[in-house]
């Protein structure tokens, strides 16, 4: 089964599509989509809509992981602005019938390092090991997009179930 | 010119639209889209831009007036459900290329009423003595809309311009 990773957000969107047959995970492809920065937010909304849109037909993935947004108190101004994004997200994914999980951020650490408040640093080693990649996955939001396609790949596991 | 005031929301969008001639606003229409709560979010979302699609077609606004998201301390976890549903509405309005304008809820308040801490009450008697009605409009959401629809109609006239 395909499963596309996805660390949402309104400057850079991470995704990385993963094979997972129930025992191997396989890296497909991965990148982030990025919008323009001088442009306002609803036209932000319609490049992250777009580009997510060719992600989704390029790749058939059968299944979405992504990312729940966690309140900052202290940033809860960037946590709103995220959530837009990650609406339009949802919604993309919806539209094309594609199944959609969420996965808090202290599940996927804990999930791929055995620590759910494990540094960037260690998931990212751990996402380069576990994909045999030659280096660690950058920038970061690739990394997270990888780390919850892979966390979703445990759970799988862990149920038992044998992935199509 | 058709002024369409959002108050963006999960569970209730309020919407109100407005013909607005410079001088006199008349209502043309308001209600509320609801979604099933028993939904999972990303389904959600689609029953929601599916009905704004509707709205949309239907009265072809020139330009959409939505209220901002406070981020309450208190309730992180509402700001951010809500600013799913915003996002969705952001993207589907900008998707039909029609404009969009934010207002801050106390900006909204002092147009209507002088006061940035006007109660509920007070905006729901501004508006239905402003448009004319026979009683308060309800729900509170639908109050919401067209109080924002109101406020752009105020912001028009004190820059002076013709509205086409």
């Amino acid at each position: 089964m395909k499963v596309l990773g996805i660390d949402p957000g309104l400057h850079h969107t991470g995704y990385g599509v993963l094979d997972y047959d129930g025992t191997n995970i396989r890296l497909c492809e991965a990148g982030f989509i990025k919008t323009n920065e001088k442009a306002a937010l609803p036209q932000r909304l319609i490049e992250l809509s777009t580009e997510l849109d060719a992600v989704l037909t390029q790749f058939t993935p059968d299944i979405v992981a992504i990312e729940e947004i966690y309140s900052h108190v202290t940033h809860p101004r960037t946590a709103i602005i995220m959530a837009h994004a990650r609406g339009v997200i949802l919604h993309r994914v919806a539209a094309k019938n594609i199944e959609v999980v969420s996965y808090a951020s202290t599940r996927i650490k804990k999930s791929l390092t055995g620590n759910g408040h494990a540094t960037k640093l260690q998931v990212q080693k751990h996402i380069a090991s576990s994909l045999s990649l030659p280096k660690m996955p950058e920038p970061h939001d690739v990394a997270d997009a990888l780390a919850v396609a892979v966390c979703h790949c445990h759970a799988i596991q862990s149920k038992g179930l044998v992935a199509a």
